[in-house]
């Protein structure tokens, strides 16, 4: 693979956009996961495309976005089926981290935050059920987010645990981030902007020293602009706990989903995703069922947390990207350690931003913010406004 | 792949035997699993050779067949680091079964029996922890040995669960199949043929009724030609028993041999293969301290059933090879089920040979002996008379 590559193998998928448009002129990547009419969407693994056959019309994004103006420039590797936040596809590779050529890029919207990053396109398209945006995101030093769940259209968009999946999008400014998500969203921009702002000190507490205190600048401007600035704990019970739920419920959710793909197909995979998925499979419906009550207690406390004006703080990933090609054994607690930070996303369905926020180690490392459900905009005013400090 | 296909892609390996020797002429092919010095051992995994190196020498027994005169024609395919019995490998395909061409061939030496079943070659190495020569032996129609375990010389073959691997080999004939032996095992046989026959009675019970009949012909031959018959129960505690115990012993020393590979690399593997790969590394100390202790039974009582003189009859396989291309959820109890003959291999170490016996709906079945352990020689001298009654 070559240095540069982030599309996936084969001829590049490109589709010229409406001639007009908020977007004309403008070229993206999409995640192959995505839907492109009469194109496979072979989802990172060989055997999925034969499984899910060729689709026959362009995923909700991907039409909006042509009609918007843009143009489809080619289609990006992900992380098997979605089920991943490093970035290694044991059969694509690893795309380029251009920020840290020695490190993972995240995933499992890897390729797409990988395209972006290098300036291979102008914005990109991924999803995000436990972190895929938002973890790229991070570890690359882009702009990247997960809306409210539900609030974009998903429909023709490979399902992984429809109760936490969502689209999203990456860039490399806040103005083309935020153009981006006007189309998306269908919505201006407000012009005003929340008033208050929370700290998460459990979430701060989780990140490593080094990254609080490269966060600690950009954490001061957006305090500065907000105003109001109050400390609280975001996760009651535990961010571990948090984490350990939507486990439960996500991992549950994708094994079921996938259930009869690998029953019919028995596909090549990653060992690691098979494992997984096979854990996924044996879960208790009792375990399951603890999981959505506190799913249900989640969502309450960020809703409290979180009304209309209120936005919360917190370091996307509690470190920069791991190096590559590192044993399973040392990958999972780190995947695990991510998740108790992206947790929240899945489990309550709030609207997350990921801000490129500073370096450690030379590697980037990025600030959240992050709202009540269906405040995006507000998210994407808060990340232009700071960008123009 | 070529309908004719049971080797391994890639320019074929072959290596001239001695030119003298009691083999001298014969060409055999090596179960991809069985080193030859300076080519990759593939396992039947796109994975496995990086990690396993370049072997620098042959197997032992690739050593002595081709000092006994006889030439390597290829190498050929095996399920995935040997963990199969039905013989579909979804990297290299499944090979030929001429017998039943709609069929799995067995495995995991099923490019092996294959390429022996399809003349391409005048016998084959194969291994046999589980059933992975008695089982294709049965599917294809040949004659196949699994050895008593820790008679034949095992350096230089891949290790699965040490505790049960062996290495066997096929043959159309029996002629062919003793002259082997008598290499292999390095001994003559026996002038003078067992003299008690046992039937056990919970193994044929647990065929199918039409492999039962399909058998009975060669059975009674069986008889005519040892003598004294007498049926007997084989597993006291109940063959599922024995198959559990085995499973639980396989499975967990399976996944603790392969565990440093799967960390280090998370090869591509199957779906299935991983998966059970998982459940195995789940099993607990208790249980596999159970199993151990079924062993310590299990042996004795084959033991106490099969002194020197005695051999036991059983069909091979409860069933022909089930049809290609089954999903997962259908295979998974046939594996099981027919794990349930071959499990008192693994367990006890007793060798077992597989003749071919009869025709089930046009597909082979094969009856199998079993003596005590270290009579192996006596088992080919049955099969060889068998064959010229």
């Amino acid at each position: 693979m070559s240095a540069t590559e982030a599309f996936v193998a084969g001829p590049r998928t490109t589709i010229a956009g409406s001639p007009t448009g908020p977007l004309a002129g403008l070229g993206f990547a999409v995640k192959d996961l995505i839907d492109i009419a009469g194109v496979p969407t072979h989802g990172g693994n060989p055997d999925w495309s034969r499984y899910a056959g060729i689709p026959s019309q362009h995923a909700w994004v991907v039409q909006t976005l042509l009609e918007a103006g843009a143009s489809v420039v080619g289609k990006t590797i992900t992380d098997e089926v979605s089920l991943g936040i490093l970035g290694e596809n044991v059969f694509d590779g690893t795309p380029l981290n251009p920020a840290a050529p020695d490190r993972v890029p995240g995933g499992s919207s890897s390729g797409s935050a990988s395209a972006v990053a290098q300036g291979l396109c102008d914005f990109a398209l991924g999803t995000d059920s436990g972190g895929s945006v938002r973890v790229p995101a991070s570890f690359c030093g882009l702009y990247g987010i997960r809306p409210t769940h539900g609030r974009i259209d998903f429909s023709g968009i490979t399902v992984q645990s429809p109760s936490a999946d969502t689209c999203g999008w990456f860039a490399r400014d806040a103005e083309m981030f935020a153009r981006v998500g006007e189309v998306l969203l269908q919505g201006k921009l407000p012009t005003t902007l929340p008033t208050r702002l929370l700290i998460a000190t459990d979430a701060w507490g989780f990140a490593d020293p080094e990254v609080q205190d490269a966060l600690l600048k950009l954490r001061h401007r957006l305090s500065s602009l907000i105003g109001h600035t109050e400390e609280v704990v975001m996760a009651t019970p535990g961010l571990s706990v948090w984490q350990r739920a939507q486990r439960v419920l996500q991992s549950s959710e994708s094994a079921k989903t996938f259930a009869p793909w690998l029953d019919a197909c028995n596909p090549r995979m990653a060992y690691s995703v098979a494992r997984n998925l096979t854990i996924g499979s044996m879960i208790s419906e009792a375990e399951r069922s603890a999981a959505s009550l506190m799913r249900i207690e989640a969502r309450a406390r960020l809703a409290y947390l979180l009304p209309k004006g209120t936005i919360l703080c917190l370091p996307t990933t509690p470190f920069p990207a791991p190096l590559k090609d590192l044993p399973i054994s040392v990958l999972a607690p780190l995947r695990e350690r991510i998740s108790c930070l992206t947790s929240h996303g899945g489990l309550t369905g709030v609207p997350q931003v990921s801000i490129p926020g500073g370096l450690v180690g030379g590697a980037p490392v990025g600030l959240s913010i992050i709202a009540g459900r269906g405040c995006d905009l507000d998210l994407l005013a808060v990340a232009a406004k700071l960008a123009r400090m």
